[in-house]
């Protein structure tokens, strides 16, 4: 066997930035924001390079990009590379800090296109984000997409409120659905399936 | 301000080859296996490189060290940075796989100085681990080291269990207990209190 590995290296796909040139700086509106996502999501699993999940910090306020992300299990060859830790890990780094409501940094959101999983549930506690949006929650994702959410806090949306973490939903539902069904049509790889 | 960044590196402390070329390559005890996760955990935080917590993947039966893995939250600036997280991944890509549960290979096993905190228990679940070993759970992380465990599942363990993960608990308890108030004592930094 090779010797221990002592450094992880996550990358975007190599698409990424043409997508992100298509962007503006600034999404003003949540629909706005929620559709980039969407559109990312859609890219990923169309691409074949990942699931179709997808996530983006902004500034809460100003609407401004900070970062993107998308699912890389598969292609990095780590279960932990989600499209929430990715987009937060990328937003802190340009950002230069591990704490997005650190002070002095204006509020910042996070924008997925479904609830997150019980791994990336915990991922937004600590990364210092003060909002979070999502398309949906509830049975649809794991009945369309065979994924598995894991078991979330009942109570999750009152935990985040607790710890200063706004929850808005139901923003571009249907869409997000949609994209889920488009997704179980195309009969792409569902990687967490029990497979031991 | 700068562009988007569109890559992660997170790497284990300078100091960490040093320390894994004291460890044999197979460890046959669990007790054994514990204490080499508590000295690596005393010397993330002793040697200011991150917070007083570690980990380590196993090959269960045999014993064999696949990964280590620190705190690395505050220096690599990335809040997913966390001990439980580095471990996996580095055993995943040491194996070459995202699934150390997949078919033909060996049963591996997460050794971790505490319960893991709200995101490590979701990262724990996607990554094909079968046994989590743990040296406690309860207040005693919160009350002396600060760090907050977040809103985990009230039924973590049977949910572990009924996901064909195995939990073994209070693996050197009084060590590891002792480990958080030596870290209490050296009133190094506390990250993850609300800042904002």
């Amino acid at each position: 066997m090779t010797a221990p590995c002592l450094d992880l290296h996550l990358t975007m796909p190599e698409w990424a930035p043409a997508y992100l040139e298509t962007l503006p700086d600034f999404i003003p509106a949540v629909e706005g924001r929620m559709a980039a996502i969407l559109e990312l999501a859609r890219l990923n699993f169309e691409k074949d390079t990942g699931g179709p999940f997808a996530a983006g910090v902004f500034e809460q306020e100003s609407g401004r990009l900070v970062s993107i992300g998308v699912n890389r299990v598969v292609a990095s060859g780590c279960s932990s590379a989600h499209a929430e830790v990715m987009a937060l890990g990328l937003a802190q780094k340009r950002l230069g800090t591990y704490d997005l409501g650190g002070p002095g940094i204006p509020a910042h959101e996070l924008v997925v296109n479904w609830r997150p999983c019980a791994m990336c549930y915990g991922a937004l506690l600590w990364s210092g984000i003060r909002f979070l949006t999502i398309a949906g929650s509830g049975p649809e994702l794991e009945e369309l997409t065979g994924f598995d959410e894991g078991p979330v806090h009942p109570e999750w949306a009152g935990e985040l409120a607790g710890r200063g973490i706004a929850t808005r939903m139901d923003v571009l539902r249907a869409e997000a659905v949609e994209l889920f069904r488009q997704f179980r049509r195309s009969s792409r790889l569902v990687y967490n399936a029990r497979q031991g």
